[in-house]
This record gives C-alpha cells, structure tokens and sequence, in this order.
C-alpha cells in the first residue's frame, strides 16, 4: 500500500478507529474467557461506501450496518489484527503507544502453546492495563472477573 | 509539508475533525449576521500535547481546554480555512465535497466587495446547504432566519 495511503488510514484510526482487546466469556472454554482483539471503525450508514472503500484497503473484516444508521468495520482477529497494527504503527500517533500495546499482547498470546489459568490471569490484568488507554465504555469483563472465575471452577487457588 | 503528514491529518479530519459554516448573529451589524468559517478538532485534555502538534503543523488557531476535560483546536477565518483546506483536500476522503463546498462559498465571499442584503441571504442558503454535509449538531440560525431578520429591518422586500 502507498504511504500516503497508509498515513491516512493511521489519522483515520486515531481519529475515529478503535482498538481493542476484550476478555470475552464462553461457556463451552475451560477456562470461561478468550482474550478477543479487534479493530472496529464507525460511521453513519449513509457513508457506508467510505467503509467499504477502507475494508478494500485492509483486506480484513466485515461491516455490518446497525439499526440505529451507524455502519460498523469491524476486524476480529489476533493474525488480522497484528497484520493491521504493524502496517499502520509507523504512522499513528495518538494510538501508537496502544498499538504498541496490542502488538505485545497478541505477540505473547501467539507465544503461548496451551493457555494455563495462571498465564490467562496474568494476561488478562495486560488487557485491563490496555483498557485504561482506549475508547471503550462499558467494560463488564476484567482480570479481576477472570480470577473469580477460576477461583471457583477451582483451576486456580485464591 | 511531508505528504504523509498532510495525508495522516487529512485522515484525522475525516475522522474527528468539523468543517463548519455557521451564520453568527452580531448586534452591531447593519445586516445582523456574519458568515464565520472554522475547522475543529476536539481531543481529551489528557491528549493535549497531540492538538498542539497539529497546531505546530498547521500554524493557524488556537488551543482552549474546556471544563468537561475536551480540547478544542479551534482555526476560524476565511484565509486560514481557506488556506488549510486548499493543503487538505486533494487527501481527504470523507469530507472531500465538505471541503470542496466550504471552498467555493468561502472564495465567493472573498470575491464580495460589499454584502448586500439580497447577497447575504443567497450565501446564507448555500451555508444551509453546506450544514446539511455536516457533523454539526444544533443550528440555530438558518437563512430563513437571516431572512425574516432583513424583511423585519426593512433591509429585504417579503
């Protein structure tokens, strides 16, 4: 991709992107959460072509219009997600340290060969760390919720 | 200025920047309203220092942090728009016809020797245009206002 390109898409993210990471619970995991990492774009649906024209540039993803006329671009995914962060990083600036912060995450979750209690716990107090940085709200799901969770499935002792 | 910075802000406008036209009421007017260009670019105080990059880039306006812990980069006049916009455009993605619009009125503004009533109504309906394109939220004075504003100050025949 042209660096201008790349430039742009990196004010675009800072500007109006999101970068995530989630723990997210699963009934059907041993362990009840998966560490979940994206990158979600927003915009009225009636500019839903400028999304469209942003996923033919990043390859990645999906958008999916909501119901209340705001169209998300949304990609899931620590391999797409990596791909993305390490493309755009030389060019971000408000969210380069953020960026810089999944990469590290995804990058050791990757390491990982099977996911122990003690490892999912000290990972998820990263994804808090990296949550005090971002642009998501609500947060429901936190290290502290994973502990509690292993505490009582007794896969971890308090 | 680098490309790739001009390229990275114009994605920054198109994400969290405000192109605005607004029509000001000013008392001391014989017409009673001025046509006032601004570009915005609202950030967390915490991320001041950012807003005051892009003040080092792009030379025109001013920083003001507000109470609710915002930061307002604000850049009014028609010169100053005129000449961030002119650096912009060919970049932008989203706001392209915004900046094209806002261009044109600005241009034709510089072009007046001396408004006229009949001309200001006839700018303040391309403003209304232009307001519709945009992130702007409450609009309080539209050209039917200008109009009922110069009919009432006998400026405008009904």
């Amino acid at each position: 991709m042209k660096n201008s390109i790349l430039s742009y898409i990196a004010g675009f993210l800072d500007g109006d992107g999101c970068i995530m990471l989630q723990l997210v619970y699963r009934h059907d995991y041993l362990l009840g959460y998966q560490i979940r990492s994206s990158i979600v774009f927003y915009q009225k649906t009636r500019y839903r072509k400028y999304l469209e024209w942003l996923k033919s540039k990043l390859k990645f993803g999906y958008l999916r219009n909501r119901k209340d006329n705001i169209t998300e671009y949304t990609i899931v995914g620590h391999e797409e997600v990596e791909a993305i962060l390490t493309l755009l990083k030389p060019y971000l600036r408000l969210k380069k340290e953020q960026a810089r912060l999944a990469l590290e995450i995804i990058n050791k979750l990757k390491g990982i060969k099977r996911l122990s209690p003690k490892i999912l716990l000290k990972m998820s107090r990263k994804v808090d760390r990296f949550a005090s940085l971002n642009c998501s709200k609500k947060r429901t799901n936190t290290a502290a919720k994973v502990k509690k969770f292993l505490i009582a499935k007794n896969l971890l002792s308090p």
